[in-house]
């Protein structure tokens, strides 16, 4: 099971560790292929076209595409869209009570599964359904 | 000429007036699809669904995406993603030198043409030269 994890890069980094704590659960499931997306100390030496070839090279790889929106990115809605015509299945997580609300065009989206959660243990129980009946399939 | 403007709304309103300031050139060179987003009183009266299938609708009629994105937005790289994928030319105007980057999905995407400007006169050339360059086509 390959598993693109999909979370804010340039878009602002306050949920870094939120993200590093997903993909270390996410690990239980599958290999995580966008792994760097948690790291505290993101290093960017690839150029942005190289990023977004690989990128999208990874989203055709993966089985299953898991992002965190809370934090607005204009990356994460693009490789959801991606995600979508490509085929794969999308399953957002998402934090209620903050100051931004998730896009419509992200929670309107026939393709896409949302689920909101206030603590970390509740995101980890989603990703435990999400994989529970996926694996069952 | 149908012209599709993509801006944040869920994501921040801190660039709404720019948004008007930007539609009411885009109005010049054709009927803009979008002109709530740069409404100071946005009401939302549809669902996330019909939000999503009306913008959608709108995407496919357009002949031309702008989208500003220096306020990272979800809608608006969905909007970007899935305007590629229906084969619509689409020019993103952002402003530098502000907190947050513009994504690599974005600035590395073959499909995206992006501008980078400092002050509204400056955006208003950037389409002039957009429009410019379209209608010689």
């Amino acid at each position: 099971m390959k598993i693109y994890f999909s979370g804010s890069i340039r878009g602002g980094r306050i949920d870094a560790d939120l993200y590093r704590d997903l993909i270390t659960e996410l690990k239980k499931y599958g290999q995580v292929l966008t792994e760097h997306v948690g790291s505290s100390a993101l290093k960017e030496e690839l150029s942005d076209r190289e990023i977004h070839d690989r990128d999208i090279q990874w989203l055709h790889e993966a089985d299953i595409v898991i992002a965190e929106v809370t934090t607005p990115s204009l990356g994460v809605g693009y490789e959801i869209a991606k995600a979508i015509s490509f085929e794969k299945p999308v399953y957002c997580l998402y934090r209620e009570n903050e100051e931004t609300r998730v896009s419509a065009m992200i929670k309107g989206s026939p393709k896409v599964t949302c689920h909101s959660y206030n603590k970390f243990p509740e995101a980890r129980e989603i990703l435990c359904h999400i994989f529970g009946i996926r694996t069952r399939q």
